[in-house]
């Protein structure tokens, strides 16, 4: 197992980055491939106990920042450190590869290089998330922000046996983010996409809504790039955003600062719970090729965790099992596939 | 000043409603008209001190059900509570009205009977929500599910109007929701609108993402009735979960009980904070009347202030003024409102 490593991508570029190769080598086994400007990653792999036999530098001459505009940027800077992660994974030197770099970018370079897995009509990134009970996955989080119901109907696909085999759960419960629970609820787009669902032979049951993403009452909820965007972000602010506010009101007296101290336990687990580097990264799914994307802000414990994933995704052969199931709707003729 | 309250809506109908409208009615003074079973409020009423100036019953015959399919539902129940209380609207006797029923039944109720302000197209549901830095509008959150640019802009000029006069900042600040910072960014509707709000004269600070929305950063979110309302919903949930993720974690040991015991002053703040019966009602901007439609789980404390909220509005001459804007608008050939 060779793991590819953007180590040039994330708000904290190489530091983060190798710091979060180095333990998943250290912990798992695998062999990385730290993708990047080769001095910059020397400097920081000397910070660290590492086996050459595990770890290994290809040099990327050019870098896309977090702010470029992603299509362009993969076009115009062949010679970046994303395009050659991704390359090694499509000349089959390396099996899977992880990126905490522009997420834009990721998905771009990894569509153009890599192609979809046959019958896959477009990608879409999916998120484990935290919720009241245990992790859910959400897909689609901002591949495709104007999304077909056939392209929704596919997600479904992917998010199944991407739960099934990497979440470990039986059977998983799929839904539908809408903003009623009835079946005549929403867009023209949702409205399509419950009908295939519905016939589609999955476990799905039926829309959720906002107040039931963090619920934890489906393993795995579809939705188009937008919206799905806006929900994860919207979470993603709300662990920061309690714990301002309670730190605020703790230290309003000494009572209070007291009580926050015996209630640290507590606090902490919320933390833990709802801290995205426990989950690891977000799979670009239908891609052919293995693409893990890490949040821009991880941590060297979320990048480790996210490597972890990119095993998984390897040793549970989870794109062979979605190409075979993509192929098997496609036969029965069940996917309208236009486009 | 005299308000209308469909006394039969919401998830506790009468009991509720009635609690509510006596409590602005002795709070404030304004007169009100319970709009509904005859028998039921007269029994509900029993219950409390009330003045007969103040307060009368009108008879409604039927109701519409929180499940039931809006518009066929209004226009089958003519003489429901919803109607009535809109009726009473539009022929003079009431001047705003207060609602905890079916949202979509009220919309098409409210569009149906008193029809839309002068120049506006579409009517925009906008909620008020706190954040970590007071409270803040979002509007549309799921009047208008299939919105065009014109349409967000029109919101955004209502929005500047009632955050100006009802939740009183000077100069509010405007954003649109999006997947990203950049003007480049989101679906064709949102690069179309942000290009009509830089236009506009109106305060607008660009893009906000999902993570901004709880910040505080913009007096006025601006989005599409489905983003809208899949996000109201996920903030609403928050409190809820965290509370009981809290109290799980709490109830663990005897020293994180003692700590909460302490910490009872946070925590009253958190759930006081997130308490959307502090913010009051929803109002229906753009029709032709004044419509609040407050949650279907409202308290009576709730009622009482979506109360208020319609008082504010006469008050303020709300509608008015925004007629007044978007004429002016009009005039200047701003809006290229086609449909």
């Amino acid at each position: 197992m060779r793991i590819a490593i953007d180590a040039m991508g994330g708000d904290c570029g190489p530091q983060v980055m190798v710091d979060g190769a180095v333990r998943a080598a250290n912990d798992f086994g695998y062999e990385i491939a730290l993708v990047g400007d080769n001095d910059v990653i020397c400097l920081e792999l000397e910070k660290y106990r590492w086996s050459k036999e595990l770890i290994t530098v290809h040099h990327a001459s050019q870098v896309v920042g977090m702010e470029e505009q992603p299509a362009q940027a993969v076009r115009r800077k062949r010679g970046s450190s994303i395009n050659v992660a991704v390359n090694l994974v499509k000349e089959g030197r390396c099996e899977a590869l992880v990126t905490a770099g522009n997420t834009g970018a990721a998905v771009a370079s990894a569509t153009l290089i890599l192609g979809l897995l046959p019958g896959v009509k477009r990608p879409g990134i999916a998120i484990v998330f935290p919720t009241l009970y245990g992790i859910s996955l959400l897909i689609d989080v901002g591949a495709n922000i104007d999304p077909r119901p056939e392209h929704l109907l596919q997600y479904a696909i992917m998010g199944n046996i991407y739960v099934k085999y990497i979440l470990r759960k039986q059977n998983p419960s799929i839904s539908l983010l809408n903003i009623g629970k009835e079946e005549s609820k929403g867009t023209e787009l949702l409205r399509e996409t419950y009908k295939l669902l519905t016939d589609s032979g999955l476990n799905f049951i039926g829309n959720v809504e906002g107040r039931d993403v963090f619920s934890g009452r489906s393993d795995c909820i579809i939705c188009g790039g937008f919206i799905g965007n806006v929900v994860l972000k919207v979470l993603e602010s709300i662990a920061e955003t309690t714990t301002a506010f309670f730190r605020r009101e703790l230290e309003k007296s000494i009572l209070t600062r007291l009580g926050a101290w015996f209630c640290r336990p507590a606090f902490l687990a919320l933390q833990k719970g709802t801290d995205y580097s426990e989950c690891g990264g977000a799979p670009l799914l239908g891609v052919d090729g293995i693409c893990i994307i890490a949040h821009g802000g991880s941590t060297a414990k979320a990048i480790r965790n996210a490597i972890k994933v990119a095993g998984g995704f390897v040793n549970y052969k989870v794109n062979q099992r979605i190409a075979g199931e993509i192929g098997k709707w496609e036969r029965r003729g069940l996917l309208k596939l236009s486009a």
